[in-house]
């Protein structure tokens, strides 16, 4: 197998695209950050991505995660790779700067996030994880908070854990059952089973810091009744050394289809002392924090599945032959042609490449956003963040995993073979859709709470934005009509849910997917119109033409699916199911 | 986990939908065949497979099959299952009665097989093969041939397998390097290796027959050159006794993605021993006879799998309490409602019911088409047949992996989780869109050998045929403008791919999902119509409407993109991929 990180796309899309010199020249944290340093880092994660950790994901193909009386093992071939990742300090990449972070912006942090999703998945759950609970504490956090936890978290010297779901409550963690009982000095014994706790317990850090929602006894029912914790394995003496074992453990590993290097437990909080993170009962809004980190995070993985996925398939395309061209024999001396005569396997190729290459510019975009938001205090951008978060999480994740599905299709019956790694692939980018709230979820947030909250004035926003910004003149006029389009299901949908409560949740699956597509047409647009004049250029125009006349077409389908009113599915009887 | 035969489906689209009684009772064959009887057999089919195949599909969950010295061990689970499918006469269910087979109709035998494939795929394989093998050599083996083999087929005493692919030709069989020199006695020795053989060795029969593609040692190259031979596991004496075990082996199995209870074995024929089944250099035409049933069968494969998943997300989504309906709790006395509150777990739901209800009758029509054909010698059937099975194969079994990935959603979390069954169903379903042809290669032949070999004629009978039905008032009008749709692209394909040499390959995936749900269209239609006015009856007009509101908008998208030429696909340079 192999693994190319895309560091081309990623300066095309940085310096070209979204012009981050000009951005960053106007952000005070930034200003500093000199072109020639973002370009080392790409080129070090590039490296770092395609060798050691895709090195590693290929050595532990046939490993899983051990169980023993409690102890987690990962993967034994992950241990080398996972010090590299976290010697180098990449978990701090984008961490706070007072606390041994390096303070870099997060459209660097996209990209190189991506390459390490694509590269072995299962180990950088090990670290996203952990650069979410960074984050976490440090929006949330006491002063001294901060102190104990960040700076090992950025080192990865500890881990971050999220633990959040139990067994009765998934997506609806306002019926969770935990407890958390206060203690006379200050901090919390916390009662109860997590499940589905990736990177909850293993062996490849010192200490593993879970921050975990529970109740106080006195909290109010729902969400509004929840609370997070610090909850590490070890804990600190008065020198801040790591003294006695807490008392939670993990009661057994679940087996999962994929990304099966990636320790998930149960984990048994018996007892165990916690500490207040943020408010009493605003644990929820906390978690968000986290949880909006993570769903980026995770969409980009989608993103990193459906690349790593394309460039199997595409190398084998190339490499296998198999039947003859329409046109006749091309390759007159073999007995068939390459793949790549075929339409069919081209169509299925451009699918890929037209998803992905968009979902790179999307994540960035996102990301960019985010710096925006956090650095530069700027409304809009806090707006797009919160509008554009679940499309980034279910968009990507969805589009990665339709590309995974695609490559093992053109690798026919070899796909379907252990020995190939693709059908890898395919198991372990399903995750995406899954966690860190369903694909359903995130359409739900974005229809809901997004779009309808506000009457729609976030995606007018977005409509403005998009429309300020200057993309190639022949994809201009269908970008006119797919905004259009987006703007009249948006109004439509804000006002049918007036008196059709059932609507935003009937529509919100074809809804997420159209404002996807739009998206990815704007970004499309935008991308030709920086497209350089040689061969990669052609390339991104080619992959362009494809999208705008084989993929977005689905909107207009998806524009006659929203019109139908909830009926249409709350009619049928619960019996008849 | 749960799994119910369609029963009342079954009986409703022979009886009601599709009128067997009236169609049977002018042919030959089928005259005598009386409802009850048909009845009768598919209740038993039904107890067999929610029963015995069921049962023994869940107790094989963590049963592979094993490997020892060539020799090769089906899961111990299946063993007694299998006898009891065999022994109750199912593989000859459709087999010539001249041969001890029962002689029932195809429509049928495809009500049976989906229940058969949903209710253990992997054990089904061992069925499937010897079916599509038995009625092979019914239709191109020499009486003696039929004599020898058939009976014992039929019984399961011995099964079938098909031996195709080799490592380097997969779709493309022209290049199969696999010889067969002809002896002083009339028979055969075969050198060469297999891969992909499933059912090739297994421990559940006295006999293995192989019907083996290879090449004389002076034929023609590509197609026009490959014969097709028998050759069984143990060859047999002058009496007709087993004696000398034939000279080929199980090299070694394939590690898949999933059906890991089948058996997928490496065979390496070693100066094996083959008879002649039909004519030199005739056999991927004889071949043809089994691929085209295994191809049905492949589809009816989706469509089990499809049900099955739907059944185990309802049930879960009868069951799971998360969050509370928009219209306020509904379960005030729980501490939330149940799933199917949510009009998005709704929508993922009815997806899944509209495909398979629609498939199940589709599935059926071909049946249909296959006994006019076979046993009426009705000419329109033959064509219906040659332009169908494509799209039955690779329809089928596209809808039935996305309903698998869409059960698998509404598990959540549990659905990726391997104790909860339905990330296996997922795994298993992928197969049928990739063997027995992949479903690029159904499109190509759909669009190329069905569609435009004949200047469109064979769609001009099937559009005639489905205008002369009657449907459901409330649809019509929708429905002809579909009609029209595929007549017009249909046209249109033709037409451009006379300039356009590349243009069939480019549109062919969309071509025959174009047609799948038009074919959709007609039949929830048509079901409608026949719809009975009680609560069963109203379950398929809710479901229909779903289908017109929500799916069948596809075939817009679908046309627009069609339109395109294939230069879209065809620019970009092979080294750009």
């Amino acid at each position: 197998m192999i693994y190319s990180a895309p560091e081309k796309d990623a300066e095309f899309l940085l310096f070209d695209v979204f012009d981050v010199e000009q951005i960053w020249s106007k952000i005070a944290d930034f200003r500093d950050i000199d072109r020639s340093t973002i370009e080392a880092i790409i080129a070090e994660g590039s490296r770092l991505s395609a060798q050691t950790l895709f090195e590693s994901f290929q050595e532990s193909k046939h490993s899983g995660c051990d169980w023993n009386g409690g102890q987690v093992l990962a993967p034994k071939e992950f241990k080398n790779a996972f010090k590299e990742l976290t010697s180098g300090g990449w978990l701090g990449l984008s961490g706070n700067p007072r606390f041994g972070g390096q303070g870099m912006p997060k459209m660097l942090g996209c990209l190189i996030e991506e390459m390490f999703w694509a590269s072995n998945a299962s180990l950088y759950l090990y670290g996203t994880l952990t650069v979410g609970a960074s984050l976490c504490i440090d929006s949330h956090g006491s002063e001294d908070q901060k102190k104990a936890y960040l700076e090992k978290l950025y080192s990865g010297q500890w881990t971050g854990a999220m633990a959040l779901t139990e067994s009765h409550a998934g997506t609806d963690l306002g019926i969770i059952k935990t407890k958390a009982e206060p203690d006379a000095d200050g901090s919390y014994t916390l009662t109860g089973t997590k499940i589905f706790i990736t990177s909850g317990e293993h062996d490849m850090a010192e200490n593993i810091i879970h921050l975990v929602l529970a109740k106080l006894p006195d909290a109010p029912p729902g969400t509004k009744g929840i609370s997070l914790f610090i909850v590490p394995k070890f804990l600190m003496d008065s020198n801040g050394d790591l003294s006695e074992r807490n008392s939670w453990s993990s009661g057994s590993l679940e087996h999962k289809m994929g990304i099966t290097g990636s320790a998930t437990s149960v984990i048994n909080y018996d007892n165990a002392r916690g500490f207040l993170l943020g408010e009493e009962n605003q644990g929820l809004n906390a978690m968000f924090t986290m949880m909006n980190y993570e769903r980026l995070s995770v969409g980009l993985q989608g993103l990193g599945s459906g690349d790593l996925a394309y460039q199997q398939a595409a190398q084998y395309a190339k490499d296998r032959v198999q039947g003859r061209s329409p046109r006749g024999p091309q390759n007159e001396n073999g007995v068939a042609d390459s793949l790549l005569v075929h339409p069919d396997v081209r169509r299925m190729l451009f699918t890929q490449r037209a998803y992905n290459e968009a979902g790179r510019a999307f994540g960035l975009f996102v990301g960019m956003q985010l710096d925006l938001a956090n650095h530069a205090d700027d409304p809009v951008a806090k707006q797009l963040v919160d509008l554009l978060t679940p499309v980034a999480k279910a968009f990507l994740s969805d589009k990665g995993f339709e590309g995974a599905v695609l490559a093992q299709q053109v690798f026919g019956g070899h796909g379907y073979i252990k020995e190939w790694g693709v059908e890898q692939i395919v198991r372990d980018a399903r995750i995406a859709q899954i966690y860190e709230g369903t694909n359903g979820v995130q359409a739900l947030d974005l229809v809901a709470r997004k779009v309808i909250k506000d009457g729609g004035r976030a995606v007018q926003s977005f409509l403005e934005y998009v429309r300020n910004t200057r993309v190639d003149p022949g994809f201009e006029e269908v970008l006119e009509e797919n905004l259009n389009r987006l703007d009249s299901v948006t109004q439509g949908i804000v006002r049918r849910s007036q008196t059709d409560v059932d609507l935003p949740g009937a529509v919100s699956a074809d809804y997420l997917e159209l404002f996807g597509l739009v998206c990815y047409a704007w970004l499309w647009a935008k991308m030709v119109h920086h497209a350089p004049n040689d061969e990669y250029g052609s390339a991104k125009k080619e992959t362009a033409r494809f999208f705008f006349h084989r993929l977005l077409p689905r909107t207009v389908f998806l524009e006659q699916s929203i019109a139908s009113n909830s009926d249409v599915v709350m009619t049928l009887s619960d019996d008849a199911f």
